[in-house]
C-alpha cells in the first residue's frame, strides 16, 4: 500500500562528539522515505529542493525506489540546517537554519498521490499539514509529527491539525510542552483527548511508548554504546513504523507493536553514522536480526 | 531462603508537588525489607535507630515478618532526612540530613545472620559495606547499592567493595558519575569490568535495565500518571527484586528478569503514596495483577 510523505529535504551540517559532516543529505521526508523504503516500494515523497541539490542524492533516493514525482525543484538554494550535539545527544543546538526554497514551500500533491492509504505529515508548519490533508481525496491512516517550533508558534493551528489525524507522533519534551504536563503518561492522555486515536511518544535513548484510550505499549531503544549522529532518528523511526504498517496493511494492536519495533530498529541503525550513510549499506537481514534481538531483550 | 539487608532506618520529612509528610517511616533498609517481605518471611534487617523511633514502626515491620534482631536501638535520635521534590520527580533536593545515631553506625551481624544465601548492602558507606561482607561466613549472592555521595567521597573504597559483589544496583546518573561515561550502555560495560557479574541500572520513570557480559534486558517503568512521592522507590525495587529471587531460589536469566519485573511492580506501588503507606494496604493479588500488566504492555 502506498504512503505519501510531506516534509523537508535538506542539506545538513552536523557536528557531534564523534565528528562532523558538511551539507550532507538530510530532511524529515528524506529520513522517513528511506526508512520506509526497506519495507515498501510505494513511498511517494512531497518536498522541495533548490538547484544546488546534488544529483547523487536524487539518484540515491531513486535507487531506494522512492517516487520523486512530488519533489519540486525550484531556483535557489536547498533548505540547510546546521547543528551541533554535545554529550547529551538528546538535544541539538541549532547553529543556523537557512530555509531558502523551503520558506515558500506550498506542498502540491500530484494527481496520483491523492488517493493513498497512508499519509505521513512530517514536522512542517501545521497550516501546511492541513493544506496537504485537504488535497487528499481518500486515505485510511494519517500520521502526523511536529516540533517545538510549531508548538510555541502555531499551537492553535497544530491542535486543529491533530483533530484530523489518526496517529500523532512526537517526542517526550514536545508532548510535555504542548500539554503543560510533566508526566508523559498524563500528557499522552491529554493528547488523546485532542483527536488522535493513538499517540506515539518518542523518548530517544529511552525508547518509545504508544497510547490509545484502551492500550499502552512500551518499547526500549536498542542498546547502543556509540551514537554517531542522532539526526533523523525520529523521522527514521516514523519511516520504519509506517513502512512496515503499509507493507503488512494490518492495523491491529499487535501489528502496530511490531511496527514500533521496526521503527526502533531502523532508528538504531540511523544513529550509527552521519546523515543517511548507515542506511546505504543496511540490509534486510540486519533489520530482521535486530528485530529478533529486540524481542530477546524485552521478553520475560 | 534468607536475606540479610544492611542499611538505614530513618524518619523522613518529604515534600512533593502532591503534599508532604513529617518524620515518616523511611530508610533504605526499611523500604527494602518491606518490599522483600511480600515474597519471603526470612528478611533479616541490620540497622540502627534512636530512642525516639516510634514503637508503631517496629510493630509494622514485625507485622511484615521482618526479623529485627539486627536492629540496634541506641540512645539518641534516629537518622532524619528532609527533602523536597519539584516537578522533576527524579531528583530530590536535600534540605537536611541529620545522621544522628546513624553517624557512628557499625553494623554488627547477629550470629544467626552470618550464613545467609542472599545479602543486600543498601547505600551506606562502602567501608561499612566491606565490613559487613567480612562478617558473612557463607553466602551465594551479594547485591550492592550506592549513592552519589559515596561516588564523590569514597570512590576508591566503593570500587574495592564492588569487586566483591555479584550484582551492583545503581541509578543511571550514578552509573555515569562513577564511570565518567555519558552513555549508560557503555557505563554498564565499564562497571562489569570492575567485578560484578551483573549490573542493574535503575532509570526512574524510564524503567530499569540489567547487563551481564553476555546478556541484556530492559524493563519499562509501570506507567503511572501521578507520582506522590518517589522516596524509597530504588530500595523498594531492590527489595522486590531480591525478595522474589530469594523466594524462588533460582538465579537463571529468565528468573532474574521476572525478579526485575517484580521489583518494578513493587516500586510502582511505593510511589503511589508517601512513606510506606501504600505498602500497608498492598495485597499479593494487586502485585500479581500488575505483574501481568507489565507483560501485557511489553510483549510483541
Amino acid at each position: 500500500m502506498s504512503i505519501v510523505v510531506v516534509g523537508s529535504v535538506a542539506l545538513d551540517s552536523v557536528e557531534t562528539p564523534a565528528g562532523k559532516v558538511e551539507a550532507a543529505l538530510g530532511g524529515s521526508a528524506t529520513y522517513f522515505s528511506v526508512a520506509a523504503s526497506f519495507f515498501t516500494k510505494e513511498v511517494k515523497l512531497v518536498g522541495v529542493v533548490g538547484d544546488d541539490f546534488p544529483q547523487e542524492h536524487v539518484d540515491f533516493l531513486q535507487s531506494r525506489g522512492i517516487d520523486l514525482a512530488g519533489l519540486e525543484r525550484v531556483s535557489g538554494k536547498t533548505f540547510h540546517w546546521s547543528g551541533r550535539y554535545g554529550d547529551n545527544l538528546n538535544v541539538a543546538e541549532t547553529l543556523s537554519t537557512d530555509l531558502n526554497v523551503f520558506e515558500t514551500f506550498a506542498p502540491k500533491l500530484p494527481e496520483n498521490y491523492r488517493d493513498t492509504k497512508y499519509v505521513f505529515l512530517a514536522n512542517i508548519n501545521p497550516e501546511l499539514q492541513m493544506d496537504v490533508l485537504k488535497q487528499i481525496r481518500s486515505t485510511e491512516l494519517v500520521v502526523c509529527d511536529t516540533m517545538n517550533l510549531w508548538i510555541s508558534q502555531r499551537k492553535t493551528e497544530l491542535l486543529e491539525t491533530i483533530k484530523n489525524v489518526d496517529i500523532f507522533v512526537l517526542n517526550d519534551a514536545e508532548a510535555c510542552q504542548l500539554t503543560g504536563e510533566s508526566n508523559i503518561n498524563k500528557a499522552a492522555k491529554r493528547l488523546l483527548d485532542c483527536g488522535p486515536d493513538r499517540v506515539i511518544i518518542k523518548k530517544g535513548e529511552h525508547g518509545a511508548a504508544t497510547f490509545t484510550k484502551t492500550s499502552y505499549f512500551s518499547a526500549p531503544a536498542y542498546p547502543l554504546e556509540d551514537i554517531f549522529d542522532p539526526t533523523g532518528a525520529g523521522d527514521t523511526f516514523a519511516g520504519g513504523f509506517l513502512g512496515y504498517l503499509a507493507s503488512t496493511d494490518d492495523l491491529s494492536e499487535s501489528n502496530i507493536r511490531n511496527a514500533i519495533i521496526y521503527g526502533t530498529v531502523l532508528a538504531s541503525f540511523d544513529v550509527e553514522d552521519f546523515s543517511l550513510n548507515r542506511q546505504r549499506s543496511l540490509t534486510n537481514a540486519e533489520i530482521q536480526a535486530r528485530f529478533a534481538e529486540m524481542r530477546a531483550i524485552t521478553q520475560f
